[in-house]
């Protein structure tokens, strides 16, 4: 590689574009909608982005909407180091913080100080979800995974023998902030029991 | 598929996410960094949306960057219909545009109005260049393949048979305006040249 940076914060900045550049191969559980094949961290952060841009509506009166969709953007960028942790891999989930925590320092660090603290404080705000930047941030996260599971026959929870109960407990504090997005999600949560494609308790 | 849809504006903006997964199916000319296959609409997007964030320091005083990443998001939603033209592909340029607006109005009325008139403005504003924003949009649009190219051997250069006239010509109206990117470019265009991954005039 070849890079003559002309400034060395245009360096860093120009050398965290190009290592964030490896989410695109990232792949998680979620399937496209056409079924050929699972989405990665860069497409799924686009189409969060994009949600968030499109549902604003549905989030509190008052929400940043620039920085839902900063952290959308960016909350992902630790599995570059810690990988993807399937959200109903509850062995997983354990060192999951860990993982990422050192994940985040290594990552971010590469930005320009003023930056990289911005960057680190989205995610950590993300992660924490106490404002209603993160909790409607999170509900796209939540939202956008279970659109594509019931669009596509339910392959990812079959897959996992995944079970009603799971996806309300993992779903609930999230999405149940939000009435129309929960009560969407509990009718095709039963539709899927009835389907087939979510196991019954 | 499966939707029970709680309300029919909800139901438009569902069927509407739904539909713009197909970009994430659609490949561009620009390979991933790590070289392994081409990059596709979702993923460039969310890379310049991410870009546009980190890069803001550069844009005029004043730019909106909500704005910018809302354009760079949709900007490409279009290819749904229309595919991906290749920059330096001349001959497919010429129908571009009337292509792009067929797609543009079919695309964009899946959405309720308001939202579906937002996106159709920021859309025609991305390609008319004429404000801040837009320039600053349109910037990211041809830097990022720009970073790729130079950090792959220009492999996707070598592939097109890709002269040194036609990127300082395509790239100029838009890189010039940002007299740091302008420079990087340029710079880095002469040292392809010499490393025989653009051919010389």
């Amino acid at each position: 590689m070849m890079i003559n940076p002309v400034s060395e914060r245009f360096s860093r900045q120009l050398e965290f574009i190009r290592e964030i550049d490896k989410v695109k191969s990232i792949f998680r559980q979620t399937p496209l909608i056409d079924k050929t094949r699972k989405e990665n961290d860069a497409e799924h952060s686009w189409h969060l982005a994009t949600m968030a841009f499109l549902l604003a509506e549905y989030a509190p009166t008052g929400t940043d909407l620039l920085r839902v969709i900063k952290m959308v953007l960016i909350h992902d960028l630790v599995e570059i180091d810690a990988g993807d942790t399937y959200l109903f891999d509850e062995a997983a989930q354990h060192d999951k913080a860990e993982r990422e925590q050192r994940a985040a320092e290594r990552i971010f660090g590469i930005l320009p100080e003023d930056t990289g603290t911005e960057v680190m404080d989205l995610w950590i705000e993300f992660e924490a979800r106490d404002t209603d930047e993160a909790r409607f941030a999170a509900l796209m996260d939540r939202f956008q995974p279970f659109l594509h599971n019931i669009s596509t026959e339910g392959i990812s929870w079959l897959e996992h023998g995944v079970k009603r109960s799971q996806v309300i407990e993992r779903m609930k504090p999230v999405v149940s902030r939000f009435p129309l997005f929960w009560e969407f999600l509990q009718i095709n949560v039963d539709a899927a029991v009835e389907k087939g494609w979510l196991k019954p308790d």
